[in-house]
């Protein structure tokens, strides 16, 4: 069904933006696993709005209640984990004209097509951005387990607009390219929970100052995040549609706003030869690999021992404040719209933590379901 | 698992490269529709190779036999519908080295990785480029549902290395594109089977000589295929990971060389502000419906009525005949490959039907499973 | 996965005995539908512990609190809805020797060979009966959109020990035997919550006598229960693996303490012919339907429009007073074991809930997904 | 959907009794295992009809042509495996009446009532008992990996009408039980192919007697068939809805003319006592294991360590040649009819073969999706 997803690692969303609550079910969770609360509210905070100049001022406490899923030394159990978060600041009376006056771009009249009245549009109901925080939770603690497989996973704002940041080291396999992905993931890792998340430090400061005059504008802009994943072991992976490629990209285009996906060089392999695009291998103490990796560690869906490197586009928020046209539901007829509430002007920062989560949870459940064959 | 996807209709191929035969099982067909087989064979023809110039010499006849699923009259009649190809015109001696050395760019490596020696390497295996053939029996079939439900759906190459075709007319929902829109499809509709598929002609010619050039260079080029559906209703999808843009993500990401995937203005969105990027609504014979179509179709993963539009980034076929340097798995140990056997140089213009057919059957399996509600 | 089941209405339910809470999701849910929750408090009521002289002193309140899935005014929106219940009255200081000491006939020593001392053994973790209350939450939900399509579920205690019941007169359609089952139905509608449910008053005075001369003799005893469900149409259910009884069943046999399962007839047919056990087919107010009911409502796995018919064999409880045999899996030396703790002497009765829970379950998704054609 | 099974072990069945062809694909076997078709055919061979004096006149060579999942040395190679058989024996002519007059117990009118007059009702359609072939394919390669990691799985006919064999000597773990359990183990496997499958041989004969007297009175009768697995480890199988015993119920209740199912003691739970049910706990070479086996091999739906034992109550075939009461579709008014084609007056024998498959298929995908944690 549609809020769920995975084969053996099976996450179950639930809530609304202004439900009493909303939370998470991960069921297939290896046993023996620690949870580092401290680590996971961490993670959690960089999505968290309401701490940054650059985010809706809705501030959320974020803190996930972990309700099941743990024995008595707080350890995984092998049983299904549940997490719940409250719904503490809700406002719904700043949603009332949107039951009648879908907001352009965003969900809430597909949802009324689908559900009619009985659609819960408040603060944009299940579709909203908040729903993002258990996939948080729930990726908070696949990474948790990666880790302490030897996977690293880190993502970074690569564009807002028109400012760009550098991006990941990650297409070569030379040792001078590697080294300098390392340094750019230690990097990302020492930033504190509210920066801006960047490679460059001037592209953080100019895509903040973008956003704040793009803010002030009443206006919203798109961006696009990059994420890497290194130390995945070759063929993992099932072949054709539960590939890395397709089990990443169905968690990511559950998330709101995104509207392009990539892997690798991504479109760019369109203007491109076989002989410039093809991975050439080669033997590195003993065993074959990659010498670069524009396929972006992709190979027929099956993980080539390459970083894993992808990048989706994430669309301008659209409650935007200014008046836009729309249709008022209750009579059909030409209506306008100036949306209130509070709402980030650009999503880019706060999906990066998200984006970091898709990819532990596709990667793990992936490993999993479909590891690499202990033939050797 | 890997070789199936959907939820109500749900599709498993089978089969390799060099197998006795290929096939897919689909359960979940509405009973009660007469599959036109010569119609479903001139969709095959499009995808099939060794009918022209810019493909594979490689001929089969890619007929499918229909074993079970129809009642005495060939209509459907609601129980699992299997459709076997056999393949008759292989040639494994071609293929005897791979065993030991990987193509770079291919997934013989990563299949290793997973299976050792026990991966049927021959031909690609399970992860030729052939098994889009029972994509397109399943596809061809879910077609021809979807066109006696009011809904078209057609594909072209928009683009081949430097070389571009038009676009759809499908971001503006204004009388004047949408007349072009049909207009467009009109024209695709009347090409025929082994025409290069583009909206210009000019882009044809110009995309068939580049290919033709790639070819005789030993190298391969990549593209980009362009999809639209019309005429499906507001409504249909699920929220979150199984929208329709996840549920056409999920099966386009297991078409081999894919590498990425966008909607509506897809990556373009990162530059865009939300008031250029908003669809307005506006009332239209008394109904609301988007003015604009920036979306491509869907939001919150529900679909809006709009055309869903989409692109896939299609790499250069990996198998070229230039020496690539690869390694020798038996021994580990440096080596060369020139890959001989017959390949595509360039898999866009085969690829048209297989967006058209994975559109399909994402787009059935979506009104099957997450109608719109009957709460009018 | 393991504790979920379904396909369009898919639960998923979570928690251990002595975890935080217990709960459950459940996807796919019709829109439009208002819960009633005195009316839900009751079904769980009779299920609840600490009621009755028949069951465990544990008290729970088993109040659920739905904290998403509702709109504003209470009713079903579309999106998953999550039931919380607290656990509140937890003595794990009870189980401290089952670390050790496996409970013969419990869980105890199954999830220790699976995920060693990982598991969470206080309380039976998640395979305590205790479990099943989210299952009634979720089963008192669908029963109520069940109620509002015409159909109605109850179930009564069959057997205890030696004590029998009278039976459901669903085996025949005859209006005498129809009016009969009606009759049946009312009267268990009638009972009060804590009543022990079955349909000769008799019968619950035996019974209940039998079951504490047990207790006190510190031994339980096992029991069938026996649901019918009447009202759902012909054509109901997928061929196969996922018919009606299938669906049943995989519910069924994840109840704790199952071991048999029979439909209609059940194991009787062994000794039967076909000319006894064939229900010819008859005309009634111009319509086919089935003249006697041998087959307890499923023909190849769809229903045939009689009442769905069938018994679970429920073992008696493993935890008892006396000392049993075991081992200590620390030593892995013989060992001794007396349960204290609070357990029912027989589940049966409050079993009668769960198992109208199960079918609600079942047949609800059997008809969102394979609803009967609209061919007519 | 209805005509697919399993997690990670996932098998499709597709076919109509007179469509070209019946068949399966079996996903996710495990890569390296060369399948010995010689044995495969054999065991094919025990579910045939058309063998014995026992069975329908109707004669298949039932020959599973293995079309893909298979590399060049016949070995398992990771990939979905297909199995094609070809129906050549139909006798459509036989079955036009039907069409209009649902025989009585059969899935005719159910799946009319479902699917209308597109319903494919020829030999029963994808309701067949042939539809069980396809099956016997998919588990007697399963069984080839069971084998192969020290699982014995064996059936035989317990019961037809008043006629019984003796009992699986598995309820008792001591040495002579295991040794006795062993040794009918050995002699239903040294029974040549067309033996009537029962522990004592003047069962044999005695049922043999009774099911032809039957059939020379235009009548059928049922039976009950028990099955036994050895070997399996303590540890496997998933929680509640996917414990083994869900995982062997859900393919069992697929299997036509199958109404009840029942672990171990089975429905006598009902009458024991804790005390006399509660298999209690004993060291084994330094290990704990159950000293009797009352659960059947299954504690909280995961295994044990003792035999996996089970029934099933199959119903007499409802296609007899005496006159019948049924309803004329098309006009609904009272008809008769005499079922003539080529019937088995008792499905009970060839169902044995079919019972080793469906446990094979169950818990080959429980170990595989389940397994017992390497944690020791």
């Amino acid at each position: 069904m549609s809020s769920s997803f995975g084969t053996t690692l099976r996450v179950q969303v639930f809530g609304q933006s202004h439900s009493k609550a909303i939370g998470c079910v991960v069921e297939g969770l290896p046993a023996g696993y620690a949870i580092d609360m401290d680590r996971l509210q961490s993670f959690m905070d960089r999505r968290a709005p309401g701490r940054t100049a650059w985010s809706t001022p809705r501030r959320e406490a974020d803190a996930p209640h972990i309700v099941s899923g743990l024995n008595g030394r707080g350890q995984t159990c092998g049983t299904p984990l549940a997490a719940i978060i409250e719904n503490t600041n809700t406002r719904s009376a700043d949603y009332g004209d949107m039951r009648r006056k879908p907001r352009p771009g965003h969900a809430d009249f597909a949802a009324w097509a689908k559900w009619g009245d009985w659609h819960d549009v408040s603060g944009g109901g299940h579709f909203s951005a908040r729903l993002t925080a258990p996939l948080c939770v729930a990726g908070g603690i696949a990474l948790q387990v990666l880790t302490s497989r030897g996977v690293r996973i880190r993502a970074h704002v690569a564009q807002v607009g028109s400012e760009h940041d550098e991006r990941f080291d990650a297409l070569d396999m030379g040792p001078r390219a590697q080294s300098h992905l390392r340094e750019q993931l230690d990097y990302l890792e020492a930033l504190p929970t509210d920066a801006f998340p960047t490679l460059s430090e001037s592209a953080a400061t100019r895509m903040a100052r973008l956003i704040d005059e793009t803010r002030r504008d009443l206006d919203s802009i798109g961006g696009v995040v990059e994420c890497v994943a290194t130390g995945l072991p070759a063929g993992v992976g099932g072949p054709r549609y539960d590939g890395i490629q397709g089990a990443i990209a169905r968690i990511v285009f559950g998330i709101p706003a995104v509207k392009g996906l990539e892997f690798g060089r991504g479109f760019e392999v369109a203007s491109l030869t076989g002989s410039a695009n093809n991975d050439p291998f080669r033997v590195v103490d003993g065993m074959c690999e990659p010498a670069t990796n524009n396929a972006g560690g992709s190979l027929g869906g099956i993980s080539s021992g390459a970083p894993v490197l992808w990048r989706m586009a994430v669309k301008p928020t659209p409650s935007i404040a200014r008046a836009q046209d729309t249709v008022d539901l209750a009579t059909m007829t030409p209506s306008t719209l100036e949306v209130r509430g509070r709402h980030d002007p650009c999503v880019a920062a706060r999906a990066v933590p998200i984006a970091e989560a898709a990819t532990a949870l596709a990667l793990l459940d992936s490993w999993l379901t479909f590891p690499p064959s202990d033939w050797r």
